[in-house]
């Protein structure tokens, strides 16, 4: 008679296949929870705006002539034409629906509208557009679609303060201060879920990420990061900085603790942010689900003011973690075919150095129960 | 306590995006009604064919040795292939399928197949093609899929005559004596219903037709020619023709009564025909939907005999209405993506020069209950 | 009052459509039949391997170090990674997972996986790949996705016999000692059911298989060599080989019986090998259906080691049955369009000389029910 460990079960394979779940995910989770979706200072300028397809709509972010960021749905009230079809722009006075010329502020109210003005018991203030919510945090904006968003604290300050053991931690990096460096966007085509599993473990980083084991020795291990509540990975002693070969990096941002100096802390704000913090700079991934079968991911790379504006060559640390990316993205890929295999219709299983990802699938479960 | 004028909905976003509810268009509307498929001339001569694909269905539309039009569903009895592939071709004596030579006579009779000749018990008049209901009216042959078709007086002439408000008016075009200009074909990417709705207002004109609304001046106020009975839209006061300049176009149709010289007149016939009627030419336009958010159109200039055999150039006044097409289409292109959004749920609104659109919702609902 | 022959229906036009019907012959059809999927040459030394796509799994083919052939899903036991993604190729010493290492032996055992060789615990036995029934008969790999097979005799064997007419007959042929001469793939945008109808039935030789006919002059009749158990059509007078201009092929295969020199042979093993045996070669068809309007189809010519080691020009027997398949493909490609029209609804009809198509749609029926 053995007694064998059990190995735990991933999700059903049709969890990562079926439109019908897929769908039940654009509602209940990316349609209804707090999603980072465009850096504040994409849109630096009144009027400058941002569309963004997400949870099955099109977002439109957009800032007013009092300089503040706001979101609505990107659609006209009157007949529903897409007010924006540019992925960014620069609106002069107002946007103006191009089909009948309905136009809005840039907070949202219906200034003008033909034939309507000489209507006055048409209730204009009726027909503005409908807004979104939005929070801005770490100098990104990060909306809800859903009519009462849930507690922003509770989903997404409390993860990133659950990882680092400490709720001032996150400060250190001083986010909203940076400057993006580089953006990279991949168009992966797997689950989103596939994705922040493979990013909440580091089973695989013996076999696929040779450059990352370089630079965190302790990563060969198979041990993620994020195992353990507070602590960052240490760079290996022969290695300066957190770059593709080694070599030294930039300064150390103001904040971060000289205890953090050669560290590396990864987080994951759960549905669609991924967080890797390094003495120097900051990699922040945001995911857009496609489909069941795609996800498109966006990445920053970011940098102090000083090192952005001197226009310093940060190609060494953007290659380091495109190439993570690149080799995460593809093993995702290859997985994604067999969730349909019927050997996979009661999942995969995890390793105990995997148990982790079981919390991930929890949370998906109650999301869509 | 506000009493204020409520704007009437259109239809829920969904009538939109649906593919169940685009079948049941397909089945209850496309698969029920008279359809403009082709114009009569496009199939001359004995033999010479066109293949129609609309609701659902190819058809195969040929000319007999007596003369006639005849309209037949364009499978072969036998196993089904595909009788014809070409849009439009000539067969030399009969149709014959090419996989088993089982041949028809272009009246649709089944007078030859290998095997059958040696067995006189079977009564090959059973496997003759299966005609499609079909009239020809003001030059197009019109079809019905359907087993019993509805009344040609009621659903399509009816139609002529509400908008012209004289049942003999439309006589005065003699539409079925006219030649065929110029053809274009557009590949619309959306929701035929978006299409209908857009030729019945006007109140985007001032917005996206400036060259219509500098010939039909009126049309800057935003009331479809359509609004009422019997009303044709003005030229103004310096156009001499309906081109796209202006500019004078050619002598004043035969029959066209001089009190409609300086006049344009459209018509909406449910569910695919638009005609646009000015003195000296008209426009006639089809739509064959392809899926919930694709839509083929097919725009026929028609001119006198004597205009298209003296080639006369014909392009400004297709160039006038080629424009406002491109214009319709890019506005009804850009609506579509937003049927799908949670805020279109209960679909837009429609202001009060468009209320009339209430009337084209209504037609739908009832086909489809 | 007339008696007339009723000639027989086929299958529903949606029996070709349907994407539900499709995915319960995926499970009911190609995931519970023997289904040829390789040439066991094709894998002809330890760690050569192939991998399948068929009845929605993804099958890889590979032999071992004891020289035997096994066949398992490719899908690592651990999280699901496809384990070889190229459509052949040779392992080295095993088959390692590109994602975290897990590698199993040729045999599917798993041999190692980082941080489970010091979990004792872990029963590694439980984690090899999941077998897929397997057997070789006549040089090919034959396999089964299901849980339980059903008996090879009754389902591949049997219908071998039922056509030759003698369980002895196919071994005259020596298939198992053949080689590949060429191999083509077709990529045929029709359902597998008309592929089989097709090859089943004489009834179209006349009309699109001219070069067919001219070799086997009673094709023009109509009836298949199926049509009779036992029947081999003959070659007419002046054909002196299988081949395209009727021109010699070569010498008589060792072990085929002198009465059936000049002879060819057609046999349907259900539901997806077509075999065509002549005195100097054989032609080996396996269908793979990809969806319910696509199929792909890989022919396989086969000859004597003799002919392929000499390097003889074999272009001419290739080309008579390339062309044969070419116009049969047309032909499905041609119907499949018209499986969707709603006079197709009860389907087509057969004449007598196709009346033995019944027992395949009786077939496809009961498999379903």
């Amino acid at each position: 008679m053995t007694s064998s460990t059990s190995l735990l079960a991933t999700l059903p394979g049709q969890y990562y296949t079926d439109p019908a779940i897929f769908a039940l995910e654009q509602s209940r989770i990316f349609g209804s929870r707090w999603l980072a979706v465009a850096r504040a200072s994409d849109v630096d300028r009144p009027g400058r705006y941002r569309t963004i397809e997400v949870g099955g709509e099109s977002v439109l972010l957009v800032r007013g002539r009092d300089g503040g960021l706001r979101a609505f749905f990107n659609v006209c009230r009157h007949r529903g034409a897409r007010l924006c079809t540019e992925a960014d722009g620069e609106a002069r006075r107002s946007l103006q629906c191009p089909y009948h010329a309905w136009t809005y502020g840039f907070d949202g109210k219906l200034v003008a509208a033909p034939n309507l003005t000489n209507m006055p018991d048409v209730d204009r203030s009726a027909y503005g557009l409908v807004p979104v919510h939005l929070r801005e945090w770490l100098g990104y904006a990060w909306i809800c679609l859903a009519d009462e968003p849930p507690s922003f604290e509770e989903t997404v300050r409390d993860a990133v303060t659950g990882r680092l053991g400490d709720p001032a931690a996150i400060g250190s990096w001083q986010l909203d201060e940076l400057r993006v460096g580089r953006r990279i966007s991949y168009d992966v085509k797997a689950n989103w879920k596939l994705i922040v599993e493979n990013f909440m473990e580091c089973y695989h980083c013996a076999t696929i990420h040779p450059e990352l084991t370089e630079v965190l020795p302790e990563f060969a291990q198979g041990y993620a990061a994020q195992y353990y509540v507070g602590h960052g990975a240490e760079f290996g002693p022969e290695i300066e900085g957190f770059t593709v070969d080694g070599a030294a990096g930039f300064d150390r941002l103001g904040g971060v603790d000289p205890g953090r100096d050669r560290r590396y802390y990864a987080i994951t704000i759960n549905p669609q942010v991924f967080l890797n913090l390094v003495p120097d700079h900051v990699i922040f991934h945001r995911m857009l689900p496609i489909s069941a079968e795609r996800t498109l991911v966006e990445c920053d790379w970011l940098y102090s003011k000083e090192v952005v504006a001197s226009g310093k060559d940060v190609s060494r640390s953007v290659e380091l973690f495109h190439r993570v990316n690149q080799q995460d993205f593809d093993a995702c890929e290859r997985c994604q075919p067999a969730m349909s295999s019927r050997i996979y219709a009661h999942g995969g299983v995890l390793v105990p150095s995997e148990h982790h990802l079981g919390a991930f699938h929890s949370w998906v479960l109650d999301a869509l129960a």
